[in-house]
């Protein structure tokens, strides 16, 4: 059994190496949206399709789908789903991990030649990054019926419109809004994906049960004082914006330490204007960045933490400029999906770890419209984005096992319906 | 009494405006070491001081020099000067002020055709705030005979050495070991100098006293953790070197804060390395600059913040980089000057302020040859090395008076022999 699912992943891993040799650059992994590294990669995972007896199309977005059919003329679909789009510069498995681990669950189905009460149905997303024109979720937006047809006019950085791209890449934009899956349609959709970050590399567990995606807050804040000469103004009567940002800094920090639940708070970027060692800061520019599973809490930060920003500017007589720049409410998995995926992972002996996830992933765009869940699969370090991005053969095998039993839980309990 | 002193205000501040008036671009004020601007300005106070009937030279490096000589033949030398050289888009004051003022107190003890126990030298520095060569008190150095032949060689940003500069200029760099005023012939050093500080302006009082120029400690340092993705670290796992900077910008605040007695600690510069607004910084460097008018605090707090960064660091499992790129010693005024300009002060009516001097001034390497000291003039708000600089004539008149004073104390009590 556990030789069988060991077998499994090196296939899964040898097929993660062979299309991660397909890139635009010749050193690491790049293959964004669109270019003939993305159509090479998506024609070399349809040939695998193809090799296993599933029947394959490219839609209007360019996402690749796959689907094995039900004999039950009522049933619905179940999406198994991951994007092959890639960063630049980025790792092997951030996208092809999920894809491959759903055409290896498909594979076995197959072999089994199980009787499905549902259709499922594969997609490798072609755009899950927005790398290329500055948007994020293209492929899944269109399966979800969410695609907003104005992006078709879109240029990326060299001009090339969206729109001219789909038909460089023989993809017809007419078809996007058939491409849907309608809503009707839906019975649930699964992604699994490494973790990018490092809870399960350091308590050393295969794989976690997501929970939520968390919302987002995105602030750009400047401090403004009054800048000084550093050995002529007494300490007492300098108006540093430094030292306002860095209170800041350590209250965001703070705050989200204390809070828990899954909230984070991240100052990133911070810039002293006209900086010199000599000159007292007169204004400093930064960002927030802070993202909870649950609304509320992140409500509350974002309050919390713009009432201590104003109070620090007041104490400290500089002037508070505060910017939202950016929100995004928080999806909460599917509550069967998920009691389903953890009986899945505590059958395959494995500790059940409820997981936020921080970043964002297709799941986000389909969960408006069908029951989604996610899981996690360990990576090295929790580092991701990067040609360091890694996950253990043993790693894999387990989350092999889990999503065997999953789907198989899924047959007989088909909690959805 | 008060309505000559404004007459005489009046007279320096139309000096000041009419060589302000001479600058390397048509807007500002700037003025830098050999230029033809900085050329034309030194021939403007050559006129003046030829037409007030005192014989002048430049020197090697450029200074202009008058002498008002005494019939005693044993005789020491009296120095009042400062610097007409100034930085990129300066002020009017930040020099010519004290070159001004000394010009006027010498065209007043001649027009009093007062009996002189000693011989006064009134000199305009030819490059104190080293622009040009990246050095200070070249013009000061050489009187006090500390210049450094080594930096004749030094080329500016055009290529153009220091030796090539002082030919162009028509100055002899051979004669410069010759210009110095030889360590027993000096008798004292008087610079007055717009304070460059919020003090006197908020206190609203014309003059300080300034008993120390303060040292320097100039360190810049890097906090080094772990970039990591904003959403997907637990607030538990960071090592963000930000946060680590921020405490480091609190804690030397507050340190200045609480120690007191002139020290000061400025983070000026701060930079996040690959900053993004939902990247957790990796790695962070900052500046800190430290100054006291005494060496023991300026150890003290240097030691202090020192072990801070370091205690910082390892609570926070990141690592530091700790380098001194600068030490300046402190420097004491002369206490009998000191008293005799404090008697001065408080002989004019005003408030006797001491205070220290933050910025560096050419008193300072003739400090270590010769009695000196220094008065500050208030400017507005403190504001220097902008175009906003400036002094009001009230105040001017002020300064005169009391300056007046302290020659005139200066010639009955001879307290430096």
């Amino acid at each position: 059994m556990q030789q069988e699912y060991l077998a499994r992943a090196e296939r899964i891993m040898q097929r993660i190496q062979q299309l991660a040799a397909i890139s635009e650059d010749a050193d690491g992994v790049t293959r964004t949206f669109g270019t003939p590294a993305f159509l090479a990669g998506r024609a070399l995972v349809q040939r695998w399709l193809a090799a296993a007896g599933l029947p394959t199309r490219t839609d209007g977005i360019g996402n690749l789908r796959a689907r094995l059919q039900s004999a039950n003329p009522a049933a619905k679909t179940f999406v198994l789903a991951s994007h092959i789009d890639t960063v630049v510069n980025a790792g092997k498995f951030d996208g092809p991990l999920g894809v491959l681990m759903g055409l290896d669950l498909l594979e076995n189905l197959l072999v089994q030649k199980a009787e499905l009460p549902f259709h499922f149905e594969l997609i490798a997303f072609s755009d899950e990054e927005g790398v290329r024109f500055h948007t994020t979720y293209l492929g899944s937006k269109v399966v979800a019926g969410s695609f907003d047809q104005a992006l078709l006019a879109r240029p990326d950085a060299a001009g090339v419109t969206l729109a001219q791209a789909l038909e460089t890449m023989g993809a017809d934009a007419a078809q996007i809004a058939a491409d849907a899956i309608p809503a009707a349609d839906w019975l649930g959709y699964f992604e699994m994906h490494i973790e990018q970050g490092p809870v399960l590399w350091e308590r050393n567990v295969p794989v976690a049960l997501v929970t939520a995606i968390a919302g987002q807050q995105r602030v750009e804040l400047t401090f403004r004082g009054m800048a000084g000469h550093a050995g002529t103004v007494p300490m007492a009567m300098r108006q540093d914006a430094l030292c306002a940002a860095a209170e800041f800094v350590l209250t965001a920090e703070q705050f989200a330490q204390v809070h828990g639940r899954g909230l984070v708070a991240t100052v990133g970027k911070l810039a002293v204007s006209h900086a010199a060692s000599n000159v007292i800061p007169g204004e400093v520019t930064c960002s927030l960045d802070l993202r909870s599973p649950d609304e509320q809490p992140l409500a509350q930060a974002y309050d919390y933490l713009r009432s201590h920003a104003e109070a620090v500017a007041g104490h400290r007589n500089v002037t508070l400029d505060w910017q939202l720049v950016q929100y995004t409410a928080p999806v909460a998995c599917s509550q069967p999906l998920n009691e389903l995926l953890a009986q899945a992972i505590a059958e395959s002996g494995y500790e059940t770890i409820p997981l936020v996830s921080g970043a964002g992933h297709d799941a986000v765009p389909i969960s408006f419209v069908a029951p989604a869940t996610m899981m996690f699969v360990r990576c090295y370090k929790g580092i991701s984005h990067n040609p360091l991005e890694n996950v253990e053969l043993s790693d894999l095998a387990a989350a092999v096992a889990v999503a065997d039993r999953f789907i198989h839980l899924l047959h007989t309990q088909n909690p959805t319906r």
